[in-house]
């Protein structure tokens, strides 16, 4: 198998994983360091990723590029690899709605550029069978075969853009939407003075699940801060289909409250966290 | 104990099984005929109810009085009773805002009626440890006490006109906010055409996840019509705290969608509920 050059924009907590299951797959994983965080710096440099200093460069020695960066990001992130001359594949795995998958689709199209849509569901990928990245267009099984070794695992569902992040924003609307939802829950019970009988009545039917609530609601907050654009995305998707799209509006609200913890050095303890919800 | 003359307006499949514990206890349950349906005839006269025909007479004859019906119901059912001049203890147990429930507490006492909140967790009481009834308000214990042998539970939660309701709104907030939002989840993969991947991802956490769901969204048609109204009141639960109210209109969407299948005589498949919440 042929050895690709592989460029990530950018590098956070789980594209380096994408970037190990693209090393351990035979190739070789470039980053642009311009403007970039000493996080993102460390985590490069720890995995031996190709640094080059510019998405310019980037864009010179990669033929296939990966977006893999917050939501809200995903568009701009695309819009600069249209200022040069890339002519390969790119691929943007980001949690965006099928609707903006396809407009950054054409937008490469136009250009001359193949594009892959993906979406990523589990956590960064260190082991087999907890990260899947789907797939779709009629370039998907070229990003397969980048991660063919693992630990990241692929599925291609088709020829037809937007299907993966489709698949994405579904999967993410139960999950992040339902730990929202118990956010708001647990601060209304908090502020209406039934926390506690509320606590009982969970544990009746499941006696570790109030603590695991809590514990879930603290732990949120870290991710908080990306999970609210993607809530946005999530709301745009089920409404371009005629669904409502208030249960990931109001995910976002919530999101949005408690994004002030990001970076944290601890967590915080539940009972900050209910603060900033009721208290905005 | 004394025997007591209860009221129930209006013995539903819920309210059924409040009379037959209050029976247990030693009491003798009424209900008020006039208008109801042939089902709830049944219901009263299987269960040895005894009948007055008007709502004025089970005033008369009564001295507690306990409402249980849907939500939207909840404030007529009360306004009824001001025009008698009924003079004992009334008790809403119904799934509404605790504002709504202080707004009629405050009817009831100004025209010298003792009111009682209440709010029921689980099904009908069939067996002990399976349905609860919360109780708040100065006359709290004397509903309690109507139910004392069981098998519907009862908690007291305080003085204080709301608490209760509180927390069955916030106990209903999750169940069947959740429930919700898998039904329009399940709708917009169907739309987008990523149901089966879907449910393979979700197989892959749960093997039983997938049809479990499924199941859940044909059953929760049955009550559909009733949760409507209820994630009304969560909504404006939530709205009065100053938390986000879009999870349960988003879910009073849904469940309105879907109210259609109120009576069916089969559970209906998947597939068309699925078209009803998609084609609304």
């Amino acid at each position: 198998m042929k050895t690709k050059h592989i460029g990530f924009l950018h590098p956070g907590a789980m594209g380096i994983s994408l970037t190990v299951s693209a090393q351990n797959s035979g190739h070789i994983a470039y980053w642009a360091s311009e403007g970039r965080s000493p996080e993102t710096y460390k985590r490069a440099l720890k995995k031996n990723l190709v640094e080059t200093q510019t998405i310019e460069e980037l864009c010179d020695r990669c033929s296939i590029i990966i977006s893999v960066c917050p939501p809200h990001a995903a568009t701009e992130v695309a819009e600069q690899i249209l200022q040069y001359s890339f002519k390969g594949i790119y691929a943007d795995v980001n949690a965006i709605s099928p609707e903006r998958a396809k407009d950054i689709g054409e937008m490469m199209s136009d250009a001359g550029i193949e594009f892959v849509d993906g979406g990523i569901i589990g956590g960064p990928a260190r082991e087999p069978d907890s990260t899947w990245l789907y797939l779709s267009g009629h370039a998907a099984d070229q990003i397969a075969t980048c991660f063919a070794s693992g630990p990241l695992e692929t599925e291609i569902i088709g020829d037809e853009i937007g299907k993966a992040s489709a698949l994405k924003m579904c999967f993410a609307a139960n999950t992040k939407g339902a730990t929202a939802l118990l956010c708001a829950i647990v601060a209304a019970v908090e502020e209406l003075g039934v926390r506690k009988e509320l606590e009982t009545q969970w544990s009746r039917y499941d006696p570790e699940f109030a603590q695991e609530t809590l514990s879930r609601i603290s732990r949120v907050t870290a991710k908080a801060w990306r999970f609210s654009g993607e809530m946005e995305e999530i709301a745009s998707t089920f409404e371009s289909i005629g669904l409502p799209n208030g249960f990931h509006l109001a995910a976002h609200d919530i999101y949005q409250r408690i994004s002030k913890f990001k970076g944290a050095d601890l967590t915080p303890a539940v009972e900050d966290v209910l603060d900033a919800l009721i208290n905005p």
